[in-house]
């Protein structure tokens, strides 16, 4: 996965996911790491931005609001996310997004 | 600084910046510090969420378009911006999002 990522020109779409984790952490780690493999093979998937401090920020990148229903109802997806809620979050939020502009600079 | 910001119902405005540090980190805390503690004071600001891992990321919140144009074209956030191009970012990208939906969860 590359760090920044690697968008067309906008617009297109992002979800900002927010999350403070809970003390929990059984099967976190594995399934964030099939998480982050099977949303890069979604219809629409444009990229993936990820970092983690006091707060994890996840950014995904997308076609269309039709690509992220899409991947908000697959199954394993929606097994995640209910796990995320009940178990790994003390709290989350998710902000769906069109993105408008976007500029930047590389060395 | 709270760590989910706790932003109003949309739709509202974000900028997600996503940035690779270059080696140079002189001035850096100290600048990241000021800008932090500055941009809350902004009209129209509505919240930050901002995490560091192989790449920063720092999701700021405003009510407006205008708003966002006001503070990048803040004399000392101007400042920070060249030498984050010029000195500690070997890469970066910022987009300009409206935000269209959210929702969440607190335990």
């Amino acid at each position: 996965m590359e760090s920044i990522a690697n968008t067309p020109k906008p617009p297109y779409y992002a979800v900002i996911f927010t999350a403070d984790r809970a003390n929990v952490t059984d099967g976190y780690d594995e399934m964030a790491r099939q998480m982050v493999e099977m949303v890069q093979t979604q219809p629409g998937f444009l990229g993936l931005e990820t970092a983690e401090s006091r707060v994890g920020i996840l950014v995904s990148y997308w076609d269309s609001l039709e690509s992220i229903r899409q991947w908000q109802q697959h199954g394993r997806h929606q097994e995640a996310r209910v796990r995320g809620r009940t178990e790994w979050y003390s709290a989350y939020k998710t902000r769906i997004c069109k993105v408008e502009r976007e500029y930047g600079h590389h060395h």
